[in-house]
């Protein structure tokens, strides 16, 4: 037996990436327009501070153009709405997001509801979740992490149709929507979560794993069938006296016992967390693509 | 062992429906108004005028006004779109429902995308199908069907929480309901559809099995864990020329076999089949309690 192929997802996001910039390089050319992604942040969080110009930073290399409304912790529901309101209205802007968390006092759910749908590139609002779930419907957008769980697979070459496959975690980020993508490319998926028993028994029938539990290690070795394709969306800090940290950061899943068994698997860093990013950036060029041709299509028919 | 506790649908279905017109009753007491009902229909198909009958029959009798649009098989798309718009702007009417299948020349998707959400007491659209795949969100309105399932299992006293369920069938009005619902009650669910392979083994697993595949008899003994709760949904004519009508009806599973193995086990006809309008009348009660009280609690503002 061989070891597991190590997924590189770096590499695989690197080529979206590139797919990408050369795309909004032809709409560029062709309509002088370029798709434009918003970014909100309220307040000042280290870490959303990072995520969001970490965005800027992926926008810039592929040619979107970048927006964003930097709010301070203080700013009231109704300022953070008019933000949000503000960039639904802007003809350049083709994508909204909103870094969460918010502050405690503002209302999470109302701000991602205002976000109009047609420019929801995380693909959190209940209709294109809906739409997820549903045969014959298609979302506008689907959540950027577990679309890039799938393009993984994909680009892996690895079967998905028929296949057993178990989400263990069914946040409305992560787990849900990547069982309902998993079915929907006709796999037989079985959903885990905190009240699941003898998990380890069910993820052992799985030919492909997402794990995205927020658990560090907590699928272990003797969980996974031989050749099974493993996708790790976690990301735990554990102590590490030995990182200038202090600590680093680990997945769901025993990487070290896992890729004695497993067929495919993703490392952390380096496997599903690059894909995030990329998948942003792709969800806000179809957008774009979609608004920017729908736009000539009707000046056209208008003159 | 004991043989399988025959879940009677007819039985809790007229509970359901004495507790509704109780309700109704009270709303009628209180306010003076009742909840209404509008079934559109589309065509002189003998199956669906005699459907839209029943769901007349049963409003009148718990006292929810039924309101109706007969239309010709020859009415265009626009005509149809005007009655739901109607029906929307209707104060009187609380839920509306489109008989289906509608006929070919008639848009299905965009006739039933134009019943107001607050309204959709069927609980096919989009966004109530969204909410009802996220945590900590809640549709206004569930499909009938899996909310009639659920109903009998609670009502049977069948836990569910950490439970493995299997729902074999992901229809958008059946199949998928389902297993959303029974994954926000904390069961453990599968899916499986048509590509799912060895199904058998899958289903062997389940302390709960809802079947909705629409293959007569599917199900057959020798799949169910002992002990296990049966749900069939499934209503397929097969022949017998010892009945008047030269057919009968048989559920997804098979009976015989089943009843000696399962816990419980729901008959057809007789098990889902009465479930399902109990439970339109039920949403449709619950959607004008909501719109009756709200208007109170208006014109006491406005005051
Ligand atoms: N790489 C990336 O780009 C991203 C990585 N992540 C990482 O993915 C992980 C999951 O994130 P997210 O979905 O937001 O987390 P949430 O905390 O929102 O959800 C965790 C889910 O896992 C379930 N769960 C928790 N503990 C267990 C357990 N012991 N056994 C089985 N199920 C369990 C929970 O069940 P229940 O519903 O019953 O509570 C819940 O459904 C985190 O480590 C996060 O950091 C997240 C987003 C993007
Ligand atoms: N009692 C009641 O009130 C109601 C009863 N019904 C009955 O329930 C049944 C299902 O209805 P509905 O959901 O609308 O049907 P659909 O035909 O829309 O869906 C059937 C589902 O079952 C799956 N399926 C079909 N054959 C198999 C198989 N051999 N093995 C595994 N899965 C299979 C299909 O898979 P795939 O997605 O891959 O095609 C599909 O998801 C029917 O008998 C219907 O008459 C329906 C509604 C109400």
């Amino acid at each position: 037996f061989m070891k597991a192929n190590i997924i590189d997802g770096k590499a695989v996001a690197a080529k979206i990436r590139e797919e990408i910039a050369a795309k909004v390089a032809e709409l560029k050319a062709k309509y002088n327009r370029v798709p434009g992604l918003a970014v909100v942040i309220v307040g000042d969080r280290k870490d959303s501070q990072t995520y969001v110009r970490m965005k800027r930073k992926a926008c810039e290399e592929v040619g979107i153009a970048p927006f964003g409304a930097d709010l301070p912790a203080t700013a009231t529901q109704e300022e953070v709405l008019e933000a949000v309101r503000g960039f639904n209205d802007n003809p350049d802007v083709h994508g909204i997001l909103v870094q969460l968390p918010l502050p405690k006092h503002i209302d999470e759910q109302a701000v991602l509801g205002a976000i109009s749908v047609e420019k929801d590139v995380d693909g959190f609002h209940p209709l294109n979740i809906g739409r997820l779930a549903m045969k014959g419907r298609e979302p506008l957008f689907a959540p950027c992490t577990p679309v890039g769980c799938m393009e993984l697979l994909e680009r892996c070459n690895i079967p998905i149709k028929g296949k057993r496959a178990v989400v263990v975690g069914r946040s409305n980020i992560v787990g849900m929507p990547a069982a309902l993508l998993l079915n929907k490319r006709d796999a037989t998926v079985t959903i885990c979560h905190s009240a699941t028993k003898d998990m380890e028994s069910i993820v052992r029938q799985a030919d492909i794993i997402i794990a995205a539990a927020g658990q560090a290690q907590l699928v272990r070795g003797s969980w996974v069938k031989p050749g099974a394709a493993i996708i790790d969306v976690g990301t735990n800090p554990v102590d590490d006296p030995s990182k200038a940290a202090g600590y680093r950061l680990v997945g769901d899943v025993h990487f070290e016992e896992c890729k004695e068994v497993a067929g495919a698997i993703t490392p952390v860093p380096g496997g599903v967390g690059p894909m995030t990013i990329a998948i942003l950036l792709r969800n806000t060029l179809d957008s774009g693509e979609r608004f920017i041709t729908r736009d000539v299509k009707s000046k056209e028919s208008s003159r």
